[in-house]
């Protein structure tokens, strides 16, 4: 029997996709243990990603679309449908409309940025029969309480006189009333499921715009401009449809586009893990798996709250399976890990270098570190195996362990 | 049966002594498998550290005593005498005497420094009644072809009105005789064994004025002067004492001390890690061990060739026995070295930095290393172990496996 390997990392953020994270693993375990048997298990965040990682893994459909991107011009963007699935569901990722990568780099101003193409992309999966929606939150560019993504659905944002809003999240406060006569109809027959970060909230010190705010540009004038705003949001959200979303865990999600999901929507949010999770299959391959391997950017004392490693850990120590993690830093407070399943870990780095270099290189890294890492298990596997006299009197004796079939099996809980 | 590891690393330029590299993977091992049983073998070359080990190694004596540095002061130096031995057996590192480390900065100049003081040690040796003396050369700051170790012996080398030279490299251009008459007699009874790099010859382009001169402050002008000076030198030697040295592997060792050791002393020169290796007994060492784990600050495509970590893994494969390797630096071409007997290998960084971070953390960053290395090793232990009910029944049957003692034999060749 040989050994199974599980392959379950998150995206290194600036340099790999979790499929590219994935596939250079694979390459670096099949260098050094050419006989392994590799199941994938691409770890995506709802951020960049999140549609094709669900497409491929259920064998769903991808339609290419224009919309109106963050800051006003046209995007080519996407949505997809999932394969194998009971109803008809479209996936879609917010950062495929609004994602901070849309926005060029003299126009970053989350006072300014709009979310008005997601809500082009839900219409666009309701033309096409959806009566499901999944939708990814992460990486985005706009801090607009996703007022854009339900204008563009046929809700509208009215000041005082009774004028529509212009565009961005700074007009917010302005807002005076919500008027959700003209939302589009078919949204009260989908469901929709987001996937967020479940620690994203709209206000307070924590909220949105003091924590994104200034990686989307915002000056620390319009980071409060930013938040009295999204305080008049939440309050019209909840004269219009009732909804309290000040306080509600991932609300604050893409700029606040879970408040408007959760809010004027009537849609669902879940932390984002168990959203790809759920679709991963990710017991079954763990249950299929001798051992797992995991990665991502950065490995300290704060993976355990909730990053993917950490994840992927606590999942396979319920089943009993070794993990290991590979990192391109490896920082402090880092075995708190090994009491959160993670039995041991590997940075990908083999000499000194910059982090610009360690990013620009972290596709052969990573592969690197892969084969690095099999290869020092291996010495282990090699020095737990019995003795080929043992091996052979365990077979007469009829032990289920016998030549070439020594090892390598699920690990138990002895 | 628990783990029993043997540590033989190298020291770590800059920054950690062989023995040290020894202690901080001591202490990682033992995090990650606390019952481990540790061997150690600290692979000192015969540069700085030489004398301490082997006395360490052997439980023999240090001597302390004040001799001429090499640039003329002054310095406080050792010998040591080696316990357990059929002879009185002396242990002299030139680098205490006539190291780089004891030449201010700005008095780099090898046309100027001398040996003398190494000939200081040799006479305070048999003083104390050496009957062999065992002299570590690497790590010099002089250039003097041994010169000066044999004038404070009793050699004396003339110019050609029958005139003492200075001392330092650049004066042995001036060599018309050396006179061996004044000799100390007793060196005719003692053998003089030298660990030296059996790489380092005394002449012609990859002589020792030209591979080492200019890390010890020489112009180009003075590498010149000094491989001049060199020639001149070996052919007074040899009409001093019919001794050819101009071509002898290790000749070169320590600015050409090695040529005087082997031309005027008539001691005997020897790969430095046969010298290491014959007394810290690696053979033996490997024969107890399950797993060796060396150690240096670069690994790379050049390793296989008389490097540390190549040279144990030749030993340990003689003997069926896996080696990790640890290296602050993973170099070009490294993966030549699974051929030459290392089944794996790590760095010892864990994040982006520069060299000079590395260097100075490089204690934790080994010890860490460690620790990852064995615990990635311990989950192939654990992936190999047979279950639980096979290992009970494989104790029925009488097998010599049984519980808590399932794996970890010594490597069999099946």
């Amino acid at each position: 029997m040989s050994m199974t390997i599980l392959i379950a990392p998150s995206g290194f953020k600036e340099s790999l996709t979790a499929d590219e994270a994935t596939a250079c693993i694979a390459a670096g375990i099949l260098r050094a243990m050419p006989d392994a048997t590799i199941l994938k298990a691409p770890m995506v965040d709802g951020g960049e990603g999140f549609t094709n990682a669900l497409v491929n893994l259920t064998g769903g459909t991808l339609h290419r679309l224009s919309v109106t991107g963050p800051v006003g011009d046209p995007v080519d963007s996407f949505i997809g449908f999932m394969g194998g699935q009971p109803v008809r569901t479209a996936v879609i990722e917010m950062a495929a409309a609004a994602g901070l990568r849309l926005v060029p780099r003299d126009r970053r101003d989350p006072c300014l940025t709009t979310s008005f193409g997601v809500g082009e992309l839900i219409g666009a999966a309701l033309d096409a029969g959806a009566e499901r929606i999944l939708l990814g939150c992460g990486d985005s560019g706009v801090n607009d309480g996703g007022a854009g993504m339900a204008e563009a659905l046929g809700v509208r944002f009215l000041d005082d006189s009774g004028r529509p809003l212009a565009r961005g999240g700074a007009a917010l406060r302005h807002l005076a009333s919500i008027d959700m006569t003209g939302i589009d109809p078919r949204l009260a027959k989908v469901r929709i499921d987001a996937a967020v970060n479940w620690h994203n909230v709209l206000l307070g010190p924590k909220g949105v715009a003091r924590v994104f705010g200034p990686q989307k540009g915002a000056t620390p004038a319009q980071v409060e401009e930013l938040a009295a705003a999204m305080e008049v949001h939440a309050k019209a959200i909840e004269r219009a449809t009732g909804i309290q979303v000040d306080t509600a865990p991932g609300a604050g999600a893409s700029g606040g586009l879970g408040a408007a999901v959760l809010g004027l929507l009537l849609g669902r949010l879940h932390p984002r893990y168990e959203i790809v999770m759920q679709y991963l299959d990710l017991d079954a391959l763990i249950d299929r798996a001798n051992l797992v391997i995991t990665a991502e950017g950065s490995l300290d004392g704060q993976t355990p709250y909730g990053k993917v490693p950490s994840e992927v850990a606590r999942r396979a120590k319920l089943r009993g399976l070794p993990v290991i993690a590979l990192a391109g830093t490896i920082g402090k407070g880092v075995t708190l890990n090994f009491e959160h399943g993670i039995d041991a870990f590997a940075s990908i780095l083999k000499r000194p270098c910059s982090l610009e270099e360690a990013i620009e290189n972290a596709g052969k890294l990573l592969t690197r570190a892969a084969e690095d890492a099999v290869r020092l298990m291996s010495v282990g596997i090699r020095l737990a195996r019995p003795p080929a006299r043992i091996v052979r009197r365990m077979a007469e004796n009829g032990l289920v362990c016998h030549s070439g079939d020594t090892g390598l099996l699920r690990p138990h809980s002895d």
